[in-house]
């Protein structure tokens, strides 16, 4: 290394030392934006030659050249080296070894703040439009495991207590609407970030006579940033990929921990795919759902980057503070945690299978059908519902102490707590035809979750 | 109290604790959305009567009855009684009081699950709309303020150090902009939040023949929900908006972060108006900015309620859980936070006065035209930029050990570090030529703040 | 109100408006430090008569004035006003209303910076002292509850699946052990907090003749703090007090979480008390454990207030700062929030029924003994634990594959997968012995249980 | 790789996909603890051959193995195979390929839960200790710098407001003492974590006669924990850590904040050795803090670990469940970053120069005498500290409006305002003065700083 930094070393007397390469410099993270970063040059390099600030033979060597490290690098022939500081310097690093001094010249008109403030979002967007693709084939599973089980009753929960009967498909159907909100915030966000900072140079502008329209096209934004010290000093696209992030993630962490739940023994409504499963090192029965349980433990990672970079970001006065160089490697950990996350949940729900006598079972344990009964009062005795609710309650405590279901309380018994009660209540108390009656939009029953699956 | 809960108290021996009521009680709290509640319920009722579920005549008593508690809410002239758990309890109960038996047929095809999750979207749904209107206030006093100092010449700092000759009117513009983003956001938000989950029941449909798309259309959203298990375990709209907020809580950090170091006594940049300042108990002479401060220090606040409900939510079973009930005081408190925040923001905007001599001189200890004279050096004299940038690194250390200006250096000295120097550079080492020189687009040149503060 | 602030208003032109006395006024906040500041006052008081910086009359009817407060204030016959922003300065002016000029002389050699601090440490310290005693009570159920149940079977889970049996107790001393760390926890952060702030002034100390160690002292401390820049500046306390309430916390979430699926229908290894049980408005069989739900919550405002006030904190210039304000409101809410959650869960494992027959039942699904098996090859057959280990597995597989438990396969079934498996194998794979057998320290074997629950 | 896991893959059907592979493998990161395990595991074997479980040779075979793989792991001689899943499980492969089948007895009498639990709880125990050295080198940079600049007088800012004159010595003092309440803390945690896991086996305890106290004395443990299942499902210790490490890294960054700050040129109040700063691409002065600048970053990074480990064990039921895992990746990260953060701070302390005539000019603009003033009036003129207060807020408004020092008031002007005043009050409204008399215990007084600097 020479003792002082070659691209900002002038004024400078000392080199830094080991240990402020090691914190200062950000190469070892921010390399994963090569490509971005070299497509962002390669636009203002065209745009430098259509104003005449280089000339066509400048830009194209330029150009050129860059087409040449892209291909070393991705050929891994290309040499890291940290005192480069980052990826961008490292870049045009070896551009001026390749092509001489005209390589200098591609930093005209910009700088490295509007540089990397365009690379990352580049490299934010793209991964938006990759979870939504990923969310769509994870709908996709969701969509054709619940059309397998639009009949496949078992108990709903609320507060994890047997409620009223469902279908499979319609629990299912339920995270399908989910993730569909996610894809909705992803595309929403996309929107936001569709201007451009590039030259903006460090905070002000610049002088010379750039079309910033024309990278901003080029580089398939809709327009440029309106205001060069925002453009530098705004890292809004990071913190609102993390919270949609955050907010899928918790997402999968409730499908995960029901998952985790339905397939421990007492329940074993559902069987997880074996090979997402693993054994016990001590245990030889065991056969934990493992992946699950990372699923739903990944929340913490991505809340954490979440709350990392809003404190990062905290009080920092403007322009460009060193301080937004720890936007990457936050960013990074959770888009790749979200996107093994999404993959792995897909292929689980896609091997999973159900276990219908079993869901039959813990159903018949908890009176599901006793809102059925209720709403049978209102309906064809004519009593008000909170009425109709305490009847019922009554007949419930008799069930449970007799430890029977609902529908094996002999009549005699139901009208010695409401005489309008008659023999037609017993066509409301099985879990069948309960299902099948919530045909309300949205219902659990069949019809409905077909009819909602097939919109969209 | 009765002994046990009127509402649903049928199957229950014992009533609660002081204790348990004192953690499952939400009336204190969600009391706050009397007006949601009743507003819903009406619609519910008209839907319930358009249906044929209630008789006309039902419908109104029900309709009048709630119309009679509101008033006696907002007249104060209402009990809230703790062991009616919440506010649809408490006022179901009244209505029940002042109209009799009738009000028990309202609950009919819905469930608290449902009402409760219907009532917190109108409410955030409106709070979004209230943001919206404060940020554009805000966004009013800022572009008024920009508007003054178009021509005010400030330091731009990167890293707090001196960058470039910017205008004040640019630096406040930045805010503009960020400010701006929060609006697209919230909106965004808004437009996701577009289906009502009432009718959605318990969690699986009712047997009732609903009209959905009735009350949704009443109650100003677009359609209902799709699942009615997603409908009543769903706060992703809570989630999205406190995760707005934090961005625009960070954004309100970084301006109060300035202000409160732009009114130090080293910078003396800007007055805050007197009556956002405060004294101190022992040192007489003090004016300190604790609004800044505490517009500053309230991100904690905001971050603080965003990651309390992420945690809260995760890894929850479908559908409602009582866990979800945190969802409103910690939503509550952002929002007044982010409301009051924004009020006195405003106001502080509005106040400010700037100290352009101060401003001046700080600029003038940064060498700020240096990337003026590198420039040149690219325009002029033909050199690459990064070779340009050395050369100027080294006139900037001359100048520094001789403690002047860089306009001031002697062209001898200049042209000794770089003979191609004329006495033309000169024309470019004014701090105000530098700063209309940076008239690209969304530069600081008092052409292009003007155009684009007028844009929108 | 005074145009101006009466305590620092001397150099003021304008009053604080309505939105800043909004912002700014922590009176609605901080009055409930009235005692702590109360006693710091008596004691700083008591001080300065020592020294001779007050007459001992003056003194004394400070002292008397400050009593007469205290009395006002419990016997709510006290006015807040907010415009006198604190409880410092609202029980300071009120002093003054009742002995007249001498008041004033009480805010000698001190200034509101150290007074609030040293007021806010008394009231953390006192609330570790509280919260020891909380904890203890909840072990002292545990340990009631854990003793009763020594020898109930139940299942074992690692990732909620079956994994050996093991005694209810056990599975209770667990978090015995979790709640004693947080006692220690609590006590070494009081060792922390050992130091009164009391005589640092507003950040330089005083120039009066003041005894820092007489008011430690007087205070309960140990010793006065060493540097008066730090005393002002640090709010240590807050944080180390919220990272230990968000440990125990933790804790409590995860009992909670347990007694939620413990409790579910599939489980119906336990029963909460029916009084932390809730009803549904719809569902009139639920009896729904809101109270576990709440507490297993309540992690969530408790890690947000936790880094609330660590983002509040982030970066903060010294000394005092008004950001530190948003201290208290953080605090309290945390502090109320556990120790209600340690009285509940105190009363709800005092009333919890375990049902010991479902507990079996759901053991017996698992193949539990199957670690015995294997523990029995490496003893009785020597074979190495990981060889040991695989011959298990592939007869459980059988087991499972037949539907029949463990001790149920034929001795020559086992014998075709290992010829070394004798008759006296079936000793071990009975639930009982092989819980028995877990007899190392801290097993869970009866024996061990009982010795480890006695030993603190 | 085999086609089922060679450690627990007896009962499987199927392998793991690359997917799971990916999700499920920790390897690359907990490789890490390869030296841990190797301590653990001898400890373990040891003990096994003490209590005649393994015999002497083969507990000897096993050690030497052991060996030699730390041989072949720290020579860069050993192959990491994705597929083995964690450290664990390669150490273990790897010495059953050196020593054959007695290898498979090492792991009698534990399990990988309790093996994992004591590994890491080892590597957590070492980075308390690492971090209280490092936290002692920091405050020796602290003292040294402190005494030497005892005497020099700067501004001592509230709410970046000019308040009294201190010594910059007592201002850095004030970080000593921040440090040294750290490291309390991280002696308190490592005290709280002094039961050793080891020997906990799955999560019951073992069948085997192990001897756990001879493991806890081995590894440096002061005991075995006394309930197994808690040891396996326990983290507490990565929480605590993390929490310690949050309130150390919430000092970094107000320490990092202020150099920001004081080395901004209006402040200039130090100079940040050059080679902890860097320049710009495109600025050529530039000079800018960037270490200081991530070191007040970084503190995001390490709270969003704390609040990343805290989400993920919320709600975790008993005992290991695989969301555990999570916890190395963060605290890796956590420990890495405070430790480089330390090292860098104690180098930029060594390195800081001081600018004493900049802080005295700054000091000058903010009547930082205005106290001694009040408090002459009290002990001169024996004025209540109140009205002194108000007395003198009106000479520094004439001060102010005049644009004079305190100190160059004419004596008419004063005594306008307080006839009591006399020439005598001048002596007191020198700053150097000023601030030798705040010589109460912890002041600023250079006498004070010595003693308190040379106490510890």
């Amino acid at each position: 290394m020479t003792k002082t930094n070659q691209m900002w070393g002038g004024r400078f007397d000392k080199a830094p030392t080991e240990l402020m390469l090691e914190i200062n410099s950000s190469l070892s993270v921010d390399k994963r934006l090569y490509r971005q970063d070299i497509t962002g040059s390669i636009a203002h390099a065209k745009m430098l030659a259509k104003q005449g600030i280089l000339s066509i033979d400048e830009s194209q060597k330029i150009i050129d050249g860059l087409k040449i490290v892209l291909n070393e690098i991705e050929g891994n022939n290309f040499e890291f080296k940290q005192e480069l500081e980052d990826i961008h310097m490292a870049i045009e690093s070896r551009l001026k070894e390749l092509i001489g001094d005209v390589g200098g010249k591609l930093h005209t008109a910009r700088s490295r703040n509007d540089q990397v403030a365009t690379d990352f979002k580049i490299f934010v967007r793209e991964e938006c439009q990759k979870d939504i693709l990923l969310l769509k084939e994870l709908r996709k599973q969701l969509k054709t495991k619940a059309k397998e089980h639009i009949k496949t009753i078992m108990p709903g929960f609320t507060h994890l207590q047997v409620a009223q009967p469902v279908s499979f498909g319609f629990y299912l159907h339920a995270y399908y609407e989910m993730f569909g909100r996610d894809i909705k915030r992803f595309e929403n966000a996309f929107d936001v970030m569709d201007e451009c900072p590039l030259g903006s140079a460090a905070l002000a502008g610049t002088t010379f006579d750039a079309d910033r329209f024309f990278t901003a096209k080029e580089l398939g934004f809709k327009q440029p940033t309106k205001n060069a010290m925002d453009s530098v000093s705004d890292r809004d696209f990071v913190l609102e990929y993390l919270s949609i992030a955050s907010i899928c993630s918790m997402h999968i962490s409730r499908l995960a921990e029901e998952l985790v739940i339905f397939s421990s023994q007492p329940f074993s409504f559902v069987k997880i795919p074996q090979e997402y499963t693993s054994g016990s090192s001590i245990m030889p029965q065991k056969c934990n759902p493992d992946a699950c349980e990372l699923l739903r433990a990944k929340s913490g990672r991505v809340f954490g980057g979440l709350i990392s970079f809003l404190t990062t970001m905290k009080g920092l006065p403007l322009a460009y503070s060193k301080d937004m160089q720890e936007d990457k490697e936050c960013l990074f950990n959770v888009c790749d945690t979200l996107s093994l996350s999404l993959k792995v949940l897909s292929e689980i729900i896609s091997g999973i299978e159900a276990c219908p006598q079993n869901m039959l079972n813990a159903l018949e344990k908890g009176f599901p059908t006793a809102t059925d009964l209720a709403d049978w009062l209102v309906k064809k005795a004519n009593i008000p519902f909170r009425d109709a609710h305490h009847i019922t309650g009554k007949i419930v405590k008799f069930a449970e102490q007799h430890n029977m279901r609902l529908m094996d309380v002999p009549l005699k018994e139901m009208q010695s707590v409401c005489p309008k009660i008659t023999q037609d209540v017993y066509n409301v108390l099985n879990v069948e035809a309960s299902m099948n009656a919530r045909n309300s939009y949205g219902g659990t029953a069949p019809e409905q979750v077909k009819a909602r699956l097939n919109e969209d």
